[in-house]
């Protein structure tokens, strides 16, 4: 069984939480994928270069300028420190964007009406990636070989042109693809009962408790769409969805099941 | 026979001699490798960023930040740009930096006397390689499944700290390593007899006539340490080592014999 990691920029970027978390994924054994983010440093560069960052629902505009800052920090610094990290504790990994190998093409996302079902957006450059999206025999060749893929959400069109890629969704895409377990790492236990109580991690979500949770306004806003797109994985035929502490020893993590 | 393709930052960084590099390299055939620089990009990033590039006798001096910039730009930006490109035109690029597949391990340079036989410098986070350094069997296995690597100048030191390297010697230590012809590819046709005519190729060069020409003052400095870099590729076991245009149709080029 495959297990396929995405771990966010709160981890990537804080030195402490990321050399544990390398420590604890380099020792595990079987094939393994990692996927990071790193949109909290992509801002910060954002601005020191005088850019400002721009946002909708969650999703960042990507204009030319943007798209040499993301793919900058994400399939430069980010995925070649994580990488050096892993190699000096044993673990064969190798960094990869999209782009590499021809591992996955994106689709540039055409202009998109938002949820007022009123304002449409350009995204700029922005790639949408499904199972499809990835070729699964080269993916497979490097686990086969003992390699450890290590992903950047860095995409290309397949016509030369690179495109940003939501971490998760590339995480949830490739899982799909591989029939992987995918284990959506952040700083906390998993999905919370209570969101000012981190001990009230929820063991088991299935849709229906997923859909009361919300009604109840229980799920942190930057939750829904990290869960919207878990439970379509899991629909989609990744092999398990769990959200859980990047912190590999923490206890707990919230298994989804349909 | 592997070539081995090394194009500079002036090459890099103009779209148009970029674009026709890409067009060119894609179009070849057999297998081969491409290493490539983006000094000058680095250099622009770093004064956005507000950091003063300070060179020493032609290198960088690479400190925390120096090293994150460079990573960047060149193993990020640089890197994944040209990929994209490859790929659009049907050619099956792979980016790597030394640390991915643990493909180049680099030896943290010590503090150096330079040529003034008293000034002692420490570069910082610079790494220098050898043949040695390559892991010849992860490139020969790319290689043999059709897919060309390329390279930025970004390495680690196997044990979790990446290094900037100067791009020409990692050419020459990819080059000897596998056995292959080295194109060392630039704006010029070849090595100048009068550095003030574009026509004054020399059609081939010998350790005793490059002995001449630089008595005679008359290689420009730039050039000094990169044909004293690709002799000693020659001497170490390269099948060959060529200095040409970037633009492969170009006539000329300077053939290298000891």
């Amino acid at each position: 069984m495959i297990s396929l990691y995405k771990v966010g920029g709160n981890v990537v970027e804080d030195p402490a939480a990321l050399d544990l978390f390398c420590r604890q994924f380099a020792a595990l054994e079987g094939p393994r994928v990692l996927v990071h983010g790193g949109g909290v440093r992509a801002s910060q560069v954002q601005k020191a270069l005088g850019q400002e960052p721009v946002k909708i629902e969650g999703r960042r505009v990507t204009d030319a300028q943007t798209l040499e800052v993301v793919t900058m920090v994400y399939a430069g610094w980010c995925n070649k420190s994580i990488v050096a990290r892993l190699q000096g504790l044993g673990c064969n990994a190798i960094g990869l964007a999209g782009c590499d190998g021809g591992a996955i093409t994106a689709r540039r996302r055409p202009p998109k009406t938002l949820s007022d079902g009123v304002t449409v957006v350009d995204f700029g450059f922005v790639g949408d990636v499904t199972a499809a999206s990835v070729n699964r025999e080269f993916v497979s060749r490097l686990l086969d070989a003992g390699m450890v893929p290590v992903f950047s959400a860095i995409n290309h069109d397949g016509a030369g042109q690179l495109l940003n890629t939501n971490a998760d969704t590339m995480a949830s895409a490739l899982s799909v693809a591989l029939g992987a377990k995918l284990f959506y790492c952040f700083e906390k236990n998993g999905v919370l009962c209570d969101r000012n109580d981190d001990d009230s991690v929820i063991p088991v979500l299935d849709p229906a408790g997923y859909a009361r949770l919300k009604a109840e306004g229980r799920v942190a806003e930057g939750m829904i769409p990290k869960l919207d797109n878990a439970f379509q994985a899991l629909r989609d035929g990744a092999a398990g969805v769990v959200i859980r502490n990047a912190d590999l020893q923490a206890p707990g993590g919230t298994e989804l099941k349909l």
